[in-house]
């Protein structure tokens, strides 16, 4: 009900679209009603997400053209801009509060990830001070924490949050910054001891952060030696807030270029005696009393360290709801481009390319694809925000399902959607590469997304790991995780396909049988090697193991979407989306013959891709429509997305707002110095 | 010989590499002959091709540093400076000269492709000019044009080349600008009657071009109406020569802001009835006289635009090598810098990840492949060099045969290429997402090669049309061009394997029987299905005609690497680059489970992801010097990639090059506008 009112509001905002007659013509050929579709497919998005995408769509931000500097400084003023803007609205539209943030901060930063989608910069910005800075505070800290709490979610202070390293990364316990504690002037003192210790691509931090969360090894001095109790983090100021200048014993700088997200203001920090209070230490699961010692409830160093960084997880739930929406953005922009595009055919009125059944089979199984991914994706933050409130207790094992889930997906479809991003650019051709089309924008975006919140290989292999646990008490009969369920069925044998592979109620139980055989054949190549276990993972990860990870996330995507078709109650509306569901599921089995190939058999396998083909033709009057499912913004769909279809009118409006387009250059004279 | 020279010289003006420990280590382990490897690898090169690569090393540019504008004026200004920086100092040097390039305009653009690789904006501007304009005024110009085009090879002026449009890019038959004799003047109008007629994404044409040929309609009045005689050329100034602004009649643009690239000055114009002398029709295969008669020797439209077109092929192998050689600096980035990364293990001297077997997986099989695409490339450039002087010859079957080679491997390589930056990228974290690792660069330049020069799948259609007229030949048991001798194999069912996956003539003779299988069963489906031509190609152009495409293109590549392996004459080399032979027919075979899995059933399947991983290990103590076999200029490896191996010493050198690291912003004070 609550997204329904949002959704008709943001429907409102779009505004008159001037109907083409392109736009007219794919509009009359849809069958499905579009208000039911929304509603059935976001109706378990946290409350007020489509709230923040309302307030992001009146703002001029988004992708606005006329926002699109070359000058890098320009970029992150106005990604700060646009974050001001977007959370005071808020805050005057009553939709959030610095004291309801606080209740439940990973809500808010899933709410706020809506306009994230369209703008990484500010929503990056957002995340590091909110979802990582504020929540780290929140989690870790005690009562004395509570006003620099409140004061960074009123967006008072603006924090970043250094945990890497120029040198170190996915290694967290090996970072090299010290906080030593010094009992006689009750403060730690920071250092950073070798050029590979700098703090590196903090965002926030270049040109921003008034306040850091600091991570640091921390030494304690006990009978004449310093003792290294681990990794914690520590919460001060960083800069000067007369004059924004580091404090004495802190340089700052700025990571300089990189490819892309350069709104965002990624800095370096290196400290040199740098002296903060004892009360800066984060100490809710470890302490250092003002006699200096250390004091927790959890001795263990890795375990308390592992309890401290659990909640981070939220920030991959946000990854993977930010991948799917860039995969789908992008394919919604290549399909209306490709409605309008004509090459070929005759001469008077050249065929659209989309009515050409190459251009179908390069984009709607994508598309099918990403609404599933996105699906999946909406199932994962409902989860955890259903647990939120219980990460930390001890021995919760919906913490571990959460965690290995959400790698495996991210390490997935991140990559998925990058090659849908860069086939969706590709399809689009020369106009494609215009930067208007912003699929640069979005690979970039994406990109990104395959290295923070752990680098996909490696969180696939934590999957890995916990898979093989499950397995265990598979075996031993014991009760599963419900996305795992299927470790039961006891496939030892590779299953045989009897049924037909246009039933897509025959085609997911095959995905979960295949699933849980790819388990078995995974765990059986370990034990049965003969190798020590490290080298034996090391031998299958990239083959038997990936598989079972690989089937393990097809099952769980499929599975939720199949759930979701249930709850359709317009036949023709869930005709449409049961066709998207057998694409999607078709696509998933073609993309992956060395798993599928032999259970399907060759003549089966063949008829996946004439099926595909099928699907396309079925969906192509529906398609243009279907990309409306998500209420993307007008603004966001560039010069080649627009729901109105005027590609042309719309790639020369863009270009115009780009300065100097008609004036000679500045080094024009050269132009004649060798006649 | 020549190479031998060149490449010393080459080697030389690297300098003294300030050799690290690492360095020292990585050249310690490996066993070939550097030299004698370079020698037998680039034999085949085109003369003067190291020659072009020693004038860019001298040069400031290719990837400097602090050449890295945010201003895309300066990029501009920057790639045109550099252009002519390297002609003047070819000129100077004697190692080209107008005349000479004039003799073979194909020959010269090959050897200019070396600094390309690393400079796509200053190269694609040369091409423009020099591949595109120049060569088509020699093509399709007679003796009137030889002035002109003489002051384009003296790079007195310089010209743009205006074939696509903003509404026609793969179909040029359906341009839209036209030219009308008007015989009373005797002068040909030009002009934009639509929208979508302005002519889009010209190189060089923005901001700098003073010539352009232009291709448009031709009309003729014959009987008081307007005949169209199809798709012609025209040559003519666009530019005011005082004032550099756009002659009466002519609008100029810039195309904006593009996904990179912005070192190419890409233009639009707009005709309103410009008017252009008689003569500047380029009239080699047909003319029209002062009374507005058309005079041709080839009288059909369509094989008169074809033949007129049929030199533009040089232009998609040009691609080939630098999407090779993009692919292959990628990887040698990513080696180098993974051979100094330290991540996790011992903490006091942690593993550095190119010893782990994940990252050797993700580096060395891909490095592998590209020096195969890259060697094959080189073999289609030699083919085309050899062939260039009979291309217009009526008949010549090579002309086919080179096109469609070409145009399959482009379709294939590209795309290949692009999956290996991005994951170059990706294997080197965070980092890689730094500007100064260059691998956007990298990608932007690889992604445009996709689109340009033909769109891939357009492309590919041509080469299976080309296969199908080859396996009619095949049939009737005609003699068949030397890279399709294998469709005379009649492999009418699926090979069985029985060699050992080990062996690379066993997998080279399966990769034939293969290619040949493939190409029979895509012709049999294709004329079995009862389905009009059409519609059958479309319903298996996917599938059955792509694998038919892509075994085709491993077949060619791995038949032409083993070729070359005969030429070595040191052993111990030879058997490093045998070693290099078998992972890439290996990777090949890994990556396309659809084709190969049924042929070498599942024991052998498995065992072929076990030998990556082997050869991966044999390989690692060589690896970094292999990554010497391309004499890539070390400015041109960024930050990562420097021969030296000081990673972190030379990231930080490289930011601090940019304006304003450690400065505040413009705009800090809008930090404490909330407080």
């Amino acid at each position: 009900m609550e997204h329904k009112t949002a959704l008709k509001r943001l429907n409102l905002l779009k505004g008159h679209v001037n109907s083409s007659i392109d736009a007219r013509r794919e509009a009359s050929t849809a069958t499905f009603d579009l208000a039911h579709a929304q509603e059935v497919l976001w109706s378990i998005l946290p409350e007020g997400y489509f709230d923040a995408l309302e307030c992001a769509s009146e703002l001029h931000g988004l992708q606005d053209p006329s926002l699109h500097f070359d000058d890098r400084d320009k970029l992150r003023e106005n990604s700060y801009d646009y974050l001001f803007g977007l959370i005071n609205k808020m805050f005057e539209k009553g939709y959030t509060s610095p004291e309801k943030i606080a209740e439940n901060i990973d809500h808010f930063c899933f709410t706020i990830n809506s306009p994230g989608f369209f703008d990484l910069h500010a929503s990056t910005r957002f995340m590091s001070h909110t979802a990582l800075y504020s929540k780290t505070i929140k989690n870790l800290g005690t009562e004395r924490h509570h006003d620099i709490l409140m004061e960074s979610l009123a967006f008072k202070t603006i924090g970043c949050f250094c945990l890497t390293e120029l040198g170190h990364g996915s290694n967290a316990k090996g970072l090299e910054t010290t906080a030593t504690y010094d009992k006689n002037a009750q403060e730690f003192v920071i250092n950073s001891p070798t050029q590979t210790s700098m703090k590196f691509w903090i965002g926030n931090l270049g040109k921003t952060a008034h306040n850091a969360v600091v991570l640091a090894q921390l030494l304690i001095e006990k009978n004449g030696k310093l003792v290294n109790k681990g990794v914690h983090c520590f919460e001060f100021q960083i800069r000067d807030e007369q004059t924004h200048i580091p404090l004495p014993g802190i340089e700052i700088g700025d990571c300089g270029m990189k490819k892309g997200l350069d709104g965002i203001d990624n800095g370096w920090m290196k400290f040199n005696e740098y002296r903060i209070p004892r009360e800066a230490l984060l100490n809710r699961f470890g302490d250092v009393t003002p006699e200096g010692e250390y004091k927790t409830d959890i001795p263990s160093d890795g375990k308390r360290f592992a309890t401290s960084m659990s909640a981070l997880s939220g920030g991959r739930i946000s990854v993977l709801a930010s991948t799917s929406g860039l995969s789908l953005w992008a394919c919604t922009v290549a399909l209306r481009f490709s409605a309008v595009r004509q090459q070929f055919g005759p001469a008077e009125n050249e065929t659209r390319i989309l009515d050409y059944p190459l251009q179908q089979h390069r984009l709607i199984p994508k598309f099918a694809q990403s609404l599933i991914f996105m699906t999946g994706a909406n199932k994962v933050m409902d989860l955890f925000l259903k647990n939120s409130s219980k990460l930390f207790e001890p021995g919760n094992i919906q913490t571990d399902v959460l965690h290995s889930l959400s790698s495996n997906m991210k390490s997935f479809i991140t990559l998925k959607s990058q090659e849908t991003i860069a086939d969706c650019r590709r399809a689009c051709g020369g106009h494609g590469f215009s930067f208007y089309s912003l699929f640069e924008n979005m690979l970039q975006y994406n990109d990104i997304h395959c290295t923070w919140e752990g680098d996909n290989h490696v969180l696939r292999m934590q999957t890995m790991n916990f898979m093989l646990k499950m397995m265990k008490l598979a075996s031993q009969g014991k009760s599963l995780p419900q996305t795992l369920e299927y470790l039961a069925l006891g496939q030892f044998d590779r299953p045989k396909f009897s049924g037909s592979v246009s039933n897509t109620d025959d085609l997911l139980l095959m995905m979960r049988e295949v699933a849980c055989y790819q388990a078995i054949k995974a765990a059986t190549k370990l034990s049965s090697c003969g190798l020590p276990i490290i080298e034996a993972f090391e031998k299958y990860q990239h083959f038997e193991l990936k598989q079972m990870c690989e089937t393990y996330n097809d099952t769980f995507l499929h599975d939720n979407f199949n759930e979701l078709l249930a709850k359709f109650s317009c036949e023709k509306t869930k005709a449409v989306f049961e066709k998207l569901f057998l694409l999607s599921m078709t696509l998933t089995i073609y993309e992956n013959p060395s798993v599928y190939m032999l259970v399907l058999g060759e003549d089966n396998f063949d008829k996946i891709d004439e099926n595909i083909q099928d699907l396309c033709a079925q969906l192509r009057p529906e398609i243009i429509e279907l990309t409306k499912v998500l209420p993307i913004p007008n603004r966001a769909n560039g010069a080649l997305g627009n729901e109105d279809l005027q590609v042309y009118k719309r790639l020369v409006q863009h270009f115009t707002v780009t300065e100097g387009v008609t004036e000679r250059s500045n080094w024009w004279k050269k132009m004649y110095q060798n006649r």
